[in-house]
């Protein structure tokens, strides 16, 4: 059955169409610096927000009403099945990426709850052997049921703490199943909401001995995801853990996970703490740890998670910049952490919603390639830092300076000169190349 | 000659006194869980605000006069050391700090410059001897002058950065001679203002690699003061690398640098950066690199750095919760790097805000006192965790635990019991503490 | 039935009791300024947090069972009202408040709703005649529903409008039928989502009308309850129309409808919109719009409402000082728009959280007392504005002055003297005060 | 003299050049719906930036440093009006604006400021002559001077208050005397610090005297320029009175001053209060009282006003939407009250920089002009709220209906069908239209 009847496959139709559903710029096939589009961007669809969102918010009930919805839970969750892999197919979309609980119910034991995720698991991965969809990445949900109020992997509660690593341990044993490019940790209930009450040292601890678990664990059944985590600063609790990339690539040195993991960045999570998504990108990139990309963005005049579909093309442009520049995404790829606004309640919604994504980051990988290839940005860098490619410059980025050369140089007295960084003439000049793609 | 001969000394008077210049909290020598409260805090003045500070904003030009503004730049100079040290003398306090611009003028040579500062150490040398008082950290302002616009460790002109080794060598020096407890490293410009132009990763590098000399010249001049960088998220740069806690460490850790530097938090700093303060001290003390507090706070509904005197008793009572449960700060102290408002520009008001300040952290540390050895915190938090006491949780605790045993203990389903984190009635317990002391 | 079994009445113990279910700082009979503190304070229990909220957010389900919830809808509400009246009386408050849809369950028609309502409100007027309980005020909710999903008296949908009008008709009915001392328009969807797509101009129009209409059958129906809008700048909505005190007074003074309402004023919607509470309070009181007061706090790091129970004892002091100096809330009372934090789950927590947010009223308004009576701030101000109460001043003040007489005066070039506007030393004594209560 | 000698006449060269000193989209005389670029704009160029400011920030001096700098203070206000009118010229700009402060230095009396004035606003007054250049604007600057520390308008000191009023006296004759065609009042310490000794009902009385007395000396003396409120919410003060437009116009209505007023809104001003610019445009449209435009951006991660010169198309594309549906700006204009970066300090970059401003208003002009010619939103806006042409509708929008009428059309259960608001789609195709002019 077609969950999606009244619309067609979205194809390709360039700038000129005026077709609501069709792509003006992304185009799969199109070979981008040496790749298709396809593979640099490896979109993924968000099963949470596309077959399990319902535009609920905390000031009002779901708007909209899916055709895959039924009175049984179980029913429900095989409809969604369908109604993914359908959806990826009209959209012509390689990935998909999960929750557990998105997938199946929860029992009323834990041995029910497995159950009914192997009931699913199944159907998915029959699903995906004829589609040749793939899955992006999996998690567990360890944040939404009432058990982990106080937390998962920091929890007070040492029986919380186990179900979550027997949660866990499913999970991976899941991802493997399903051939998961990688495994994504975010820590919705890992933080705290208050100090007063919080024993952040070992909750911290707890945390790190969880991943080391799941590390074990992924080799003894031979998983070969890559691990990830996803930085949030705050939202649901009052201050997660996983504050921005900068805090978590802090933790994981201090626990030795480093070579473990890198970072699955969303936008919307970076400007909650305070920091562009390029920032967030650049940062990751500089310690190798970028990993995979939650494509989204937020209203900077609101302070939550708003998880609208991407359409700013600066940001669009400036992320894939900073991607492409770090030489791709490797095994992650670009994931629509996104739902459709409450408003925008209908089945249509969710593929005009999707294309307008899509393009935009389309949109934004061909303007940032353009600045790469006509160095745009990278001549004005090598031009400001040439300094450093002689005499004293030299010797500094060479590690061979010391205060007594540094200080015998300057006492010198030779004329500084600077010169200015000339950020408005770049700004207009980025947006001529974005217009011009 | 005196500076402020309306004003005596300021004395410890207790809580039934209504002379606003006397203390009426902070009585220096009152043992605290053993330890003078003057011991505890270490209070240290703030030379930039307190004497060179004019009250000027980016909408206005500087309301105060002071006695010691003279002419001639160095005479002002030598005036504000007479005043620093009565200032000092009349509050009682152990402490004072400086940048090196603050105490000497720039001249028109790096030689010039740094004969003034000789000038101005040498006195500031003969009244630490005369008068005991103690310099708690010296640092290097390279952020006011125009040469380092573009940053100074992270520059991208290389005479700037080698500007700034001599200019570091200099204030090595100079704590060394006057046996500063500790140096600091704010990095003011060390940022950037768009990302279109610079080279994070190069600047980074280069910041170490600074670091990394000023380690070596220090050992090599057996300056053993204990090294401080001074985190901060944002202004006057877009983007300052110090982001907060965390950010600093993961970069310290990266490069090799932990081992030699603890941090100096300060209060309009974490608040900025999106977080409590003593969310900031918990996360330095559990990575043990708690050195020493710049104690002020910001205005939660302004978004830049005000830098006012601490009044607010629950940051005060929580941050030297933290100060004590981390076991104290060390060589570190508490630095009032806190200016008076624009509209408080009476000389009087010097005093006033400082006996502000000084008595809401008494009164801080009175009440943090009484949180401990009441157990009133630690009781809760106790009991909170007390399932990772015994079974199961225990294991957790003691690394013992795997995927494979939480999973067989989770499957045997026993209920799972949460209890309240009783935030509210702690709240209040809270409120009952800090007016009782 | 009890629902509240294992808990007594709350009583007055004073400042010593470590009994957690008594209040130690409100004394409803004790006389304050010439009232007494239940006088003054009027509190009110929100129905919809206190027995309808079930702790859930965006990120997760409900924490809370409580013994009131049965599979019936029309029996849980049943139950909700005994739950209420027992609440009241243990707690001793007078009043409680509530939306229609707090109370009853929505029926598959708007006959069956409003059947629905009869049947509670019947129930609801019962216990009010026995217990002695009062209705600070009831309003309508018109922004759960999805039908409201573009708003309810600013929906693009003629439909939804009349639906909203009649809702109205019955709400004001109720309040009539029930005593409501107030009634509030808080505007959960009256706003936008992007201005891309709205016609604000329209929307406002239509939305004043609708006021228009509620006056005219209030009065119709004998109905004298104050109105009250309650002013929130954005959330659910991007951008609410009743941003804040001011914006809502301009709206009301352009269509004509500032005679006939008030501001029903949050304490966390204050600082959502950049301001103090205290801010609020005092634009509402100097325009004569001092209606009511919703009683919470927000968590100035996080960028959503909190909704905390109130335990800051600034905020709350620096409230009741703006409600004495305005003369007091008239028909209006203190209602705690509160809502017992996710991990504060437990029955018992309804009430420790009521009694924190109670004593820190009672103690605020003891302490702004105190600060009236000995003319703290007063005194301050009256000195501060002295230069007003004579010569040039005085004719300033009385409309006398022009520009002429102004620069007449000027050019005398008298020496300009101003004074220290002492903010260190006052805030210090404000923690005097609020801490010797 | 020529003080930009480097640097030719700004022409118009279209959207293939890479001449940097060239316009790619201002076209002046190019016509746009019925107008030419140039009537559109009428852009301003702000003295205060351009020619005074020097790049100084609270954490370093200035980096700018210019050839119309002298040592004595009036031989640099001669020069800098000199180079005023040559930037204006290079630039082919119609206008600029100006503080008293901007063009002319304090004298030691206030007779010798006003003298000052005299002679530059005689220089000024020949260089319109014969350039045809003309004021957008002028004010006074009553925020700098020390004197002004508590506030000008509302002031606490009866002696600053006339000083005020003498000042704006001399001002408004200035703008008589050199055709000003708006008056303008930025209130930049018209706030408060604190409440705790801020009265702030007679401060706002006093404010309103002030502004009537401006109004009947402008009368006096037939100067007929347009009068205009600068909303801003803080910075420099902590709470500005004049906090955004709503506020301001309850402000003008409650003083009966709102027909005497019209707003000029700064797009930065409304970020720092929570709105987008266009928004307060729409809000000042629709209540008749959009005056002028103060072009800038601000950083939405910042909390300061960092003016910086406009180059996001989403912004100037959606203010000139609102400017046209608005019928224009009248007498008002856009004015770049905007500088260039501390980084940017060659005098090149105010020409740059001014460039990418003017450059990316005129990309924003002709992208509304497309909106507005294709109906893409209107479009969207009259299908949207179409239910009200007819029936209930039509019965609500004459104003005809009642809570009745309302109910019994309601009674009827016809099934409520609210239709998708398209926000995701609407944002793919804005892009499409801005980025296709």
């Amino acid at each position: 059955m077609s969950y999606f009847q009244s619309i067609g496959n979205i194809q390709y139709e360039g700038k000129g169409s005026d077709n609501p559903l069709a792509f003006k710029h992304y185009n799969p096939s199109e070979i981008i610096m040496g790749k298709t589009m396809e593979e640099h961007m490896r979109f993924a669809v968000a099963y949470w927000h596309t077959f399990t969102g319902s535009g609920s918010d905390p000031f009002g009930e779901g708007t909209s009403s899916r055709t895959w919805d039924h009175s049984d839970a179980m029913d429900t969750a095989k409809a969604r099945v369908e109604a993914n892999f359908e959806f990826l197919d009209k959209l012509g979309l390689p990935y998909y990426c999960f929750h557990d609980r998105d997938i199946a119910p929860e029992g009323a034991t834990l041995q029910e709850t497995n159950r009914n995720l192997d009931v699913i698991v199944e159907l998915l991965e029959q699903h995906m052997r004829t589609s040749g969809k793939k899955l992006l990445w999996n998690t567990a949900n360890m944040f939404t049921n009432p058990r982990f109020v106080h937390g998962a992997g920091t929890t007070c509660n040492a029986d919380v703490y186990a179900y979550a690593g027997a949660q866990l341990k499913k999970s991976l044993e899941i991802g493997k199943r399903l051939g998961a490019e990688n495994y994504v940790f975010w820590g919705g209930r890992e933080g705290y909401e208050t100090l007063l009450n919080t024993d952040m040292a070992f909750e911290l601890d707890n945390l790190a001995r969880l991943f080391h678990m799941a590390i074990a664990y992924s080799k003894e059944i031979g998983f070969d995801a890559q691990f990830l985590i996803e930085p949030k600063p705050k939202e649901p609790s009052k201050h997660q853990y996983d504050f921005d990339a900068a805090t978590t690539i802090a933790f994981l040195q201090k626990y030795g996970l480093h070579n473990h993991f890198k970072l699955n960045l969303e936008a919307n999570h970076a400007t909650l703490a305070g920091h562009t998504f390029e920032h967030e990108i650049r940062v990751a990139a500089i310690n190798g740890m970028l990993g995979s990309l939650d494509a989204n963005q937020g209203d900077l005049l609101l302070g939550w998670d708003t998880d609208e579909f991407p359409t700013d093309l600066y940001a669009t442009t400036l992320t894939m910049y900073e991607v492409l520049k770090a030489g791709g995404l490797g095994k992650g790829g670009v994931n629509f952490d996104a739902k459709v606004r409450r408003g925008s309640f209908e089945d249509e919604d969710l593929f005009l919603a999707h294309i307008a994504g899509i393009d935009s980051y389309a949109w934004g990988l061909k303007a940032a390639a353009k600045l790469i290839e006509d160095r745009v940005l990278d001549g004005v860098v090598e031009r400001r830092y040439r300094s450093f490619n002689e005499g004293i410059g030299a010797d500094i980025a060479a590690g061979k300076a010391t205060l007594h050369t540094l200080e015998q140089y300057a006492l010198q007295n030779l004329p500084i000169r600077n010169e200015s960084g000339r950020q408005e003439r770049i700004k207009l000049i980025l947006n001529e190349v974005i217009f011009s793609v």
